[in-house]
């Protein structure tokens, strides 16, 4: 009996939450959180720690997605018995209210990600039109290529004015009105997803639209029947795709395509001797010229009596300046308190999303000062930069000043750094792995994915993603699943603050291949480096791709191996992960990698067993439809066997396919 | 000492909600309905005076506003004690999960009439684009006045091509990315109000932008800070403003400006005899062409035995039809459940909002067949007609058609009509209430209104808006509030279920006029008559001036009498109340009615009184800095009080104000 006869996502839902134990408040395995806790017990700071303890045990009803607070009659809580408790108060049943609460998850998420892409998308504007002289185009060939891809003239133009077309339909993917799809969108998924779109009404003609739409469709007395509220949040989950893709693509334009890089991570690096200044958040905009402005103050810092500045980054910021420029990842969201508690950071700059608002009360006990610097986004005691491009080098000077002035007033009596720190190689963009795999294959790059795949070498690949959830261990998860799926000679890339579990672990270091790669992986890989002697510091065992916004990277690879076996993607073996996530970007990024056709393993459960019916629709539904389907598991070994069933019945069919069209001499049909 | 220091709306909020008291079911004052309830009490049918009863105790985190389920780490939820239960896992305190729950609700309003919005907008593109023959351009005259507000030009050019300006001017304003104010919102409020909100920084530059950007300012980790967010909220609200006011404007433009017309209202409309079908929901795109296509099909229902088509109307869009159409209101949104019932409703066809998902379930045990019409509102069970304003009278007719067949198959011994029906007045648009007006000074029509109330004659204008909410008993709240304003000389205008309750207890007559209005209002009114003997039925209490978009009416009626008056709309002697506010777009408003000036009584509490800090930001801060404050207060008497008290320190401060300028021969300041 062939192992994926169990894929077992269809599993009946279990009814309670998995309640976090409250015994313990160190919920975290990060070997440099746990090292901090035990340096500050006695100081009795209330962390993130306490307060998920705090707050057990939760509610039921809204674990479970059948609370309604969506008009003020309520809340309305959905008795399981019958009668009229088993409504709403306007007759909603709990499907209905389920459904409407996970979209407007989505929404949030999309919101999210759509803000941070219009950032870019202001900030490039800002460019083209002269407005902002402290950025320039990084990387002109990325902008040509995505040109090209949204059907854009290139030939003979100059670069500005090729951005400032992209730049137009990108405002214009905001705005459309008319009923055409997103430019973005549009410009890269495959033929057969197009289809799909178009043939299931899903297809979204303006982002903001979107979210305004699913809002209003999930308003009291709108709809109520879940299956159309359900595709209603699919059509916003592609509207955030857009607006990740816009995110990417852009960034990378404005500040370079990620190379193979090496740095260090985890809370040993920040530097006692230097000023150190955390960016904190997910804007680049704002962080890269952080990190230009810190390296033209250098000498600043020996005035004060550093040794220099030394930027760290937090979270997806964090992630994207690894990506980039080599900065050093200080830690992960979920941990991000614990750069303070080591009385070392002068000064933490926030943008967006994931900040929490106890950095500032932590902060208060030490001498770090809180910096936020987005209209949309304020602490209460927190100093408040204003940035804007047009003044970018100007605004991050200011803010370079307050860590240099907040040095002199470290209390040395205070400074506790864990001494845990990794070695890693980031910087793994799809044209970086393209261009590592051109060197075995220069014509079909990807082909060597897939052949390894198709011979049995590698099971597939997979995309870790997603936050941290207190609700288990900090990290626990990200770290179990990968370590299964490695063994198991799984191609891993990993984004966010999965990438940021693996890099505190010393898990995207070459050295942990020895130590956790299968056979196969570990020959993969070896075979990689032997045509790559120009990576002197060797593979990782996972591929840090980037930022959350970042994961469209990873659809890009799926999309890659899509065209490259001439399938669509629900035949690609690539599976989806976010065993910890947290946000409602993570919920919104699961949700299009399902409608794009990808298995998506979620290890901290969306509220939506409160239906069987929406549980079903988000499983098996999706998968007849989509060919892509969650799977909701919370014991990390039992996700890792559920997502290696799903490539393992992914690239046995393949295998079938491949081998059925070579016995008979027919070529691989498209859209099989 | 004067009244005014009564000023009570600083007064303390209670911890604890008013909770429903469990006893009895019958939650309702509307004698159509008790009679209805006793009908059928042998049937043993559930309805929505059943599920509120059964949804109490209801839940006292949601109600206050401390619940947070933004991402989904949680449930949080905040004790009131110190300590790490004190604030969310992320560390958010009470202040900020409050006002992120709020301004989430105001997102979900303005989301909810900009889809109102861009469904008149789509329709009026399709007519100028000739792609919707069945619809015809009734007010050119309202066009004119609005393209000129619009700054459009208008001379010698066609309607359609003014139309096409005016549309095109719509749409930017839901996609617009640069930074210039929302046209339609630019164009009708004061110069005071344009500062105030440059000032503030709160004018929006897109609606579809300004839901967007308030979900992502409220996601995890973004904004901490309640006074950001609830400024951000206001922006949002403004875009709820201009939503609706786009909403009203081009209804006008399509299907007429509503004039005085004679109707009658509650459930005894529905007629035994007749093929009886209810329009249910908001949009008159839909309910124009199914009384269209109802009036041409007379003879058909005579061909099924009936002596007619009956339409009646239910909740917003009811409003629409009995304002422009004179249609029969059979009730409000609460009480939508009973038109059922009655066993003598045909077909409810419903489109948008406040369409409680029971009504499928009750018909299920009658012969009334329900339609849903649009493509975001699905019932299960209910049959579905996809509405398209190309093919409207096509796909009217056959909902029309579903209806006559329905007709066939009545049960009757399931007929049980409450005899309960009121004549009444309504169409009062604000054009209607100026001609009205006008026939006592056509110079300056407006200033009969605030001469009236300088003079003393009047106490002031009160706009009752809102929904029903069986927090208290349906319509109670609204009857008493405006028996109290009445009897005290205020000129009460109405939109929405509130319109609605006055229709259905015979307030809106004439004949009311006699016993309940007040000395001054009652001789105001006289005047008023006598210079209009072509209404030859007189004037009613209270004038219904449309459905919940056309708040936006009562608006433009407060900034004709602050232009009259030369003042800025916070002295105008107007207020607003939703005693019984349920709705997202309730919140909406009533935000948006303080955002511009005016005291607004809510008789339902949303969900701020978890925190202090954001109830102040409501009440006290909002008159600090708008002029306008929130007045929570669930007692109706005591909410009359309250209204009163404000309106007597509007007139008071007036008075003065005009009697020390003609003391002194001086003109009033503008913005004074």
């Amino acid at each position: 009996m062939p192992r994926y006869r169990d894929l077992t996502h269809t599993a009946q839902p279990s009814s309670a939450p998995r309640v976090v134990e409250p015994k313990s408040s160190l919920r975290t395995t990060d070997p440099g959180v746990l090292q901090m806790l035990t340096m500050i017990q006695d100081r009795k700071t209330e962390t993130v720690y306490d307060r998920v303890v705090a707050q057990q045990p939760q509610c039921t009803f809204g674990y479970n997605g059948i609370c309604c607070r969506i008009c003020i009659a309520g809340p309305c809580r959905i008795k399981k018995e019958d009668g009229p408790g088993s409504r709403g108060i306007c007759g909603a049943s709990a499907y209905t209210i389920v459904s409407r609460n996970l979209v407007r998850y989505i929404a949030g998420g999309t919101a999210s990600h759509s803000e941070h892409a219009r950032q870019l998308l202001h900030a490039a504007h800002a460019l083209v039109e002269g407005r902002a002289p402290d950025y320039e185009l990084k990387s002109p060939a990325k902008l040509l290529k995505l040109a090209e891809k949204l059907g854009l003239g290139t030939l003979g133009r100059e670069d500005k004015e090729i951005l400032q077309d992209v730049v137009e339909l990108g405002y214009a993917d905001f705005g459309r009105y008319q009923d055409r799809p997103l430019a973005f969108l549009d410009s890269f998924i495959t033929e057969g997803r197009r289809r799909k779109f178009q043939h299931t009404n899903i297809m979204p003609r303006a982002i903001d639209g979107a979210v305004t739409e699913i809002i209003a469709q999930t308003a009291m007395g709108v709809d109520a029947d879940p299956v159309n509220i359900i595709f209603g949040g699919l059509k916003t989950a592609l509207a955030d795709l857009a607006g990740s893709y816009i995110g990417t693509t852009l960034s990378d334009v404005m500040f370079g395509i990620p190379e193979p890089i090496v740095s260090e991570a985890n809370l040993g690096v920040i530097n006692p001797k230097m000023v150190n200044i955390a960016v904190h958040g997910h804007n680049p905009v704002l962080s890269e010229i952080v990190v230009a402005a810190a390296r033209a103050r250098q000498d600043d810092a020996r005035k004060v009596g550093a040794e220099g500045i030394n930027i760290v980054g937090i979270c997806c910021t964090g992630n994207e300046l690894l990506m980039r420029e080599g900065v050093y990842l200080a830690t992960s969201s979920a941990s991000q308190e614990m750069a303070i508690l080591t009385g070392a950071l002068d000064a933490m700059v926030v943008d967006i999303q994931c900040i929490y608002p106890s950095v500032q009360t932590i902060a208060e006990c030490y001498h770090t000062k809180v910096v936020t610097t987005e209209l949309i986004m304020k602490i209460p005691g927190a100093q408040h930069i204003a940035f804007n491009p047009a003044t970018a080098l100007h605004d991050a000077q200011k803010l370079i000043s307050i860590a240099l002035e907040a040095y002199r007033q470290r209390d040395p009596r205070k400074i506790s750094i864990p001494p845990e720190r990794h070695k890693l190689v980031a910087g793994f963009s799809l044209e970086a792995l393209r261009a590592i795999f051109a060197n075995l294959c220069p014509e079909r790059p990807i082909s060597v994915l897939t052949e390894a795949i198709l011979s049995g070498q590698l099971k597939g690949v997979a995309l870790m993603a997603g936050c941290n959830n207190l609700k288990r261990l900090q990290d626990e998860s990200h770290v179990n699943i990968l370590k299964e799926l490695v063994k198991n000679d799984v191609f891993v890339i990993a984004t966010g603050c999965s990438a940021g579990a693996y890099a505190k672990f010393g898990l995207m270091s070459p050295l942990a291949v020895d130590a956790y790669a299968g056979a196969g992986l570990k020959s993969f890989l070896n075979t990689l480096e032997g045509a790559n002697p120009q990576l002197s510091t060797g593979l990782p065992l996972v591929f840090h791709v980037g930022a959350c916004v970042d994961n469209s990277r990873g659809m890009d690879l799926a999309i890659a191996m899509a065209n490259e076996l001439g399938v669509d993607i629900p035949k690609v073996p690539f599976v989806v992960s976010a065993p910890e996530a947290m946000h409602e970007k993570a919920i919104a990024i699961g949700t299009w990698a399902v409608t794009m056709g990808l298995p998506v393993h979620v290890g901290s459960l969306p509220p939506v067993e409160g239906s069987d019916l929406v549980y079903g629709l988000t499983t098996q539904i999706a998968h007849d439809v989509f060919g892509g389907n969650f799977i909701f598991e919370v014991e990390p070994l039992i996700g890792a066997a559920k997502l290696l069933d799903a490539l393992e019945y992914r690239t046995w069919k393949l295998n079938i396919h491949q081998m059925t069209a070579e016995k008979h001499s027919t070529k691989v049909a498209q859209g099989w």
